[in-house]
């Protein structure tokens, strides 16, 4: 059923690796043509329709999809009406599992097949229902989404690392008005998750602690970059964030993998398999789209952010109180 | 004269460590209320005029800038019209030369003033012509500003790196029309600069080779992603390029520092005193801005390329044969 011919036909995304800085990147052909419903000039449109009989992810149309690896359902068969969290394969994967894991040569670099999962998590049946206007209920469905397919991709040997991650709005690059979280699951680590386990491991060895459980504890007697905070969870804004209002949601429990939590909300979280594993916290990282990155920030990774944290935390603690 | 008064009074930039990661950003309040005559939405508007008297980059209006550091001029006192390329403070400077080189505590956390320099090189009075419309002797002569700028920080002790860049169109993050680059001299390396020294260094212990000179010999004996060749230049695009067009322009003569040229072009050239530097090879990047980054790039640092760089390649050689 999967067939490839369901996807996006004809090429299969490539991994390649930047032969001086060892960075890989993702070549995926296809998905400069997939569909948007979403004007290109990044301005606000009005509030969309509950339903939309052309949208791949509203009820009735489970068919233009390809078929479901998990669903939350009341009823019905798979692949059918009747549900109220649905998880199906991206049509426009950035990698797809039909590949092969080997490495091979290009001349001097190096590539290998686009292999691994991208995955889509349809929200809810409804077209224009965000995830903040969702009962708690609802949102704790689409949390054990996350958190069932985590762990499907987690076990396997040939994969290094799954990213659950969630865009809103045009400038964000969301292609679709239809909430949705995605999931890349790859072979290779990123190089952000890299240094993240790689600064925490080493703050664990010199110093004993985990560098998250001392964020969460100094946020909170400080005050300064503290939101909000609740019985499981503190949100921050983060001391050196590279966008304005950047913000860092923390489990206070040391916890390593997102998929141990009981029932709650995630996503920076350790590979399976990688050392100093023990020093991790997973989190989650919010990055608003409000400034364009230029030259610099492109050039450099040294980002410019020009709201300074401590303001951003004032007035979201502000919007909080209203 | 260029007191702190005259460029964005208030708030001095400061230089934050990323704690887990150890990433530096600049927190740069100021910046965020600099002029724009770009409209928001990132469409593209009419041909400007060739004058606008409001523009600080044009003749007539030099003492809207911070003094001049450097001009090339046929006559007439500093800061005066008779400018061909000029070269000012920014108003609205990323980094400013009033800071303390020293890292300070805060909490858990380091940070340093924002010290280093921003300059904005003012390539032609004229406020409409792009610097692909000027003639090559006046090329030459916004290059070697370039030059004399690089050359000023680079015997600077307690600056680390030196980065020129070009931002063209609103939605690349520019906010004047007026033709200009720009310049940033901080005080740490930038972690994209690391990744390749590091990267080139290992190559050269390795393989006693260049990475960039067999980038060049491979990419002009396989022509796949060739653009052009010139008697000392070499353009392709990038294999592993993170944008759609990534372009790379690289010196065919193994050259470490952009300085070195005798009268060309340039930007990532190495620092003036790190290890391995014999390994490096300075080269220009360009950065088409056509996708939008989404939360999979800004959460891993792997790029999703949705067009080939042998197919940008091939569509570059056919717009230079047109």
């Amino acid at each position: 059923m999967a067939s490839a011919s369901r996807r996006n036909a004809g090429f299969q995304p490539e991994l390649r690796k930047n032969i001086v800085t060892r960075e890989w990147v993702i070549i995926a052909k296809g998905r400069g043509k997939r569909p948007s419903d979403l004007r290109q000039d990044g301005d606000s449109q009005d509030r969309p329709p509950q339903f939309d009989s052309k949208c791949p992810f509203c009820p009735g149309n489970e068919g233009k999809t390809p078929p479901e690896v998990f669903a939350l359902r009341d009823g019905g068969p798979r692949n059918s009406r009747g549900w109220s969290v649905r998880v199906v394969p991206n049509k426009f994967a950035a990698l797809r599992a039909d590949g092969s894991d080997a490495l091979r040569s290009v001349g001097i670099y190096s590539a290998r097949d686009g292999f691994g999962a991208h995955e889509v998590v349809i929200e809810s049946p409804d077209h224009d229902k965000d995830l903040w206007e969702m009962d708690t209920q609802h949102v704790e469905g689409v949390v054990e989404a996350y958190r069932q397919r985590y762990l499907a991709y987690e076990v396997a040997e040939s994969l290094r690392h799954v990213l659950i991650f969630r865009n809103h709005g045009p400038k964000a690059g969301t292609s679709l008005i239809h909430p949705h979280t995605q999931l890349i699951a790859g072979p290779v680590l990123p190089h952000q998750v890299q240094l993240e386990l790689l600064g925490a491991g080493h703050y664990w060895e010199y110093l004993g602690k985990c560098v998250f459980c001392e964020i969460v504890d100094y946020e909170l007697s400080s005050g300064e970059r503290a939101v909000f905070e609740s019985d499981h969870f503190v949100v921050i804004t983060a001391f050196a964030g590279r966008y304005p209002f950047e913000t860092w949601v923390i489990p206070k429990r040391h916890s390593i993998r997102f998929a141990d939590m009981s029932d709650n909300y995630a996503i920076h979280s350790a590979p399976s398999a990688e050392y100093n594993v023990r020093a991790y916290h997973w989190h989650l990282e919010i990055y608003p789209r409000i400034t364009t990155l230029g030259g610099f920030e492109l050039g450099s990774d040294i980002y410019i952010n020009v709201i300074s944290p401590e303001d951003a935390a004032k007035s979201l603690r502000e919007v909080g109180q209203e």
